[in-house]
């Protein structure tokens, strides 16, 4: 681990420098295989389901049957968890509808905003060693909510041709259309432009490797919408004496698990607090069945010391953290001062596992510094929005004088005649 | 102009194609002025500031005396019709404002949403024949009610290294807090990566020519937001007998004046109203200054009859249009039902120039079917939505097993661990 101390702000945003990732090799073959699902659908799929998957069956789409298979496979003890955790988020991202927006803005003028569901999304949800059925609540259960009419989850299978039993329990339970056995960049295009199978969607969420985060970046030069762009996951924790060190070391190993590539982060003004995290992190570290992975993680974390929490705040807020864990006795500082992070853990008894499962809040949320400008994923990111407007003669009277000479300093007479002619009309 | 009589379905798609745009060798030349300005910064933006826009001047930076200048400038009727504008513009968006969305999702698990603004906005202005300083009301304006720290704004200078003068008094007006004399591919890289004059920003706002266009892609690629994919400008009316031919001539004429690839359509289920409002259109197009523009997107736009009214929803759900009229004696079943759309105008004396203008609703609306994804710019688009979570002891008792499970479950023990090391403390 690497301790730093007192850094100067200079040489903040070296300290805080995320690896860049270099997707230039990739993008060529993304395009490849787009170009050929565009020309030859469902028969590209199957020939790059084969050839990475290794599974050569030829109904890609899950049937009844398949569903109820893995609805029996899943434990009565799991299933009573996931109700748990798909109640939280039920609540908390219905508890984010909001009410049409309307106001007349001059007498005779009415304007409205009104958000309505984008109609079609595709949810991706990566195969590989951890079965995320987690994602699929927190992407499904919102999806659901805004009332998405079609919602498509592609998942690759594993060589037998199956999908992970949870994952296809709760794609059912959460109002998932259909389900594809379909994984990577196939999966990706297939949605990017349908295909005899599979429908196209307007809008792609969830994770995914390099692969999968590519042929998202490309496929919104095709016109379809992303959640956001995606990189490793990160945690950075705010810790003082208040804060109970165990604790922290069992927050920082659970982000550090992931990946081989996950950014690991501790800031605090307090270096007993520094050094006795970093001694927990080891002794809970060995323990760990994915203690290979955490601990090259946590070999290149970092263990910062600042002077006062203002400078920690600002440190922070360069940074703009995915997950953000305040355990301090000015947490209303903290809470009030963070500008860019994408969520926000406040408290000795709340791990960042909470909002991973069963909180309520979302856990897809942006990455690598896009905290400065993107949300996570919410109700809103299913919908969008729309503006209304209705003029009376009375209103149009009101402003289509102003009307007519901004169309006019901008050399636009046509936009000047739409409302002239209609002001002579009233006369 | 292209009359189309009750096309069949399986035509539709077809009929609404939309020109397509190949940017491949943009991409290349927009790459390698990026990695210029990367590299040399301010020199490299003033190179080409030089070789695109023919302007030398050294002061990117707009000053104090120039903003006065302007100010000077711009006529009186002008400034109090911006005035009209900016009031209305700044209501609709100020209503846009959330409160903080709390809620307690199970006993002791407190979750909140709460939005906090992009620091650092970029807003491009282009320059050319039409100075479109509507554009920056509407993005100024709810730039500013959102709190965004920075706003900084470019804009090509002309020969003389001069922006237009109503384009720097609305900015200044406005709460633009920087206004940079740059253009073009060179301005969008600036503001990407910063440079010595230039901030960089996190979100970068506005239209542009194909350059630009692309340029803002590119930014996507390193890490920076952009408010929407752009293309040509489209609108999209319904008329019915109810409707005044002249009027919704005027409105097509409107829109088609903005470009040669403008989209121009109607559609009705009245074949007098299609001939109506086409001759309508050519009686006003000859007496336009910018007609030869005109002429040339009617030429291509199409005037669409169907047989009824859900089948004209239907088709123009299929569309998305970027601004839609409805002129109908039924505009409750078009309002209700309209699904795809960036901005709905209602009735016979809402011409689309009054949303261009001054109604209070933003111009700033997807193009080429995004609006089937994205929202048109309004206030949320310069913020970004945080989740925050406080658990006490009693809340993760209530879940803790939950989440232990569902870890588990995944193979992410570390996750599991965070949990049950809490659980044992309360214990």
């Amino acid at each position: 681990m690497k301790k730093i101390n007192n850094p100067t702000q200079n040489t903040w945003s070296e300290i805080l420098k995320r690896p860049t990732q270099s997707f230039a090799d990739i993008e060529e073959t993304v395009k490849g295989i787009f170009k050929e699902i565009l020309q030859k659908g469902d028969v590209a799929v199957q020939k790059y389901t084969s050839l990475f998957d290794g599974s050569s069956s030829e109904n890609i789409l899950v049937s009844k049957a398949e569903i109820e298979e893995a609805t029996e496979l899943v434990s009565k003890e799991l299933k009573q968890a996931i109700e748990v955790a798909k109640n939280n988020i039920y609540k908390f991202h219905e508890a984010q509808k909001t009410e049409k927006i309307e106001i007349e803005t001059t007498e005779g003028v009415f304007c409205w905003q009104e958000k309505r569901p984008i109609q079609k999304v595709g949810l991706y949800i990566p195969g590989g060693s951890a079965p995320l059925f987690s994602t699929v609540l927190m992407l499904a259960v919102p999806a659901s909510i805004a009332g998405c009419t079609e919602i498509v989850l592609c998942s690759p299978p594993n060589k037998q041709g199956k999908i992970n039993p949870a994952i296809l329990y709760v794609a059912n339970l959460c109002g998932v259309t259909k389900i594809f056995k379909v994984g990577g960049i196939q999966a990706i295009g297939a949605m990017t432009f349908g295909t005899e199978t599979i429908p196209q969607v307007y809008k792609i969420f969830g994770p995914g490797n390099q692969f999968v985060t590519v042929a998202k970046q490309v496929a919104t030069q095709y016109g379809v919408g992303i959640d956001m762009p995606a990189g490793p996951s990160e945690l950075l924790v705010y810790a003082d004496e208040t804060s109970v060190p165990s604790f922290v070391a069992s927050d920082l190993l659970s982000q550090a698990e992931h990946g081989t590539d996950s950014q690991v982060i501790l800031v605090t003004t307090n270096n007993e607090v520094l050094k006795a995290v970093e001694k927990e992190i080891y002794l809970q570290l060995e323990k760990l069945p994915r203690a290979a992975i955490a601990a090259q993680a946590i070999e290149k974390s970092k263990l910062i010391l600042v002077e006062n929490e203002q400078l920690a705040l600002d440190l922070i807020n360069e940074y703009g953290p995915e997950h953000f864990i305040i355990c301090s006795k000015n947490e209303g500082f903290f809470i009030d001062g963070i500008q860019n992070a994408g969520s926000v853990f406040i408290g000795n008894f709340t791990p960042e596992s909470a909002g991973d499962y069963a909180s309520g809040t979302n856990h897809t949320l942006p990455t690598n510094g896009s905290a400065k400008t993107y949300s996570g994923v919410n109700l809103d990111s299913f919908m969008k929005s729309m503006t209304f407007q209705k003029i009376t003669e009375k209103g149009i009277q009101n402003i289509g004088k102003s009307i007519e000479i901004m169309a006019e300093a901008e050399g636009l007479q046509a936009h000047k005649n739409a409302v002239t002619l209609r002001l002579k009309k009233i006369k």
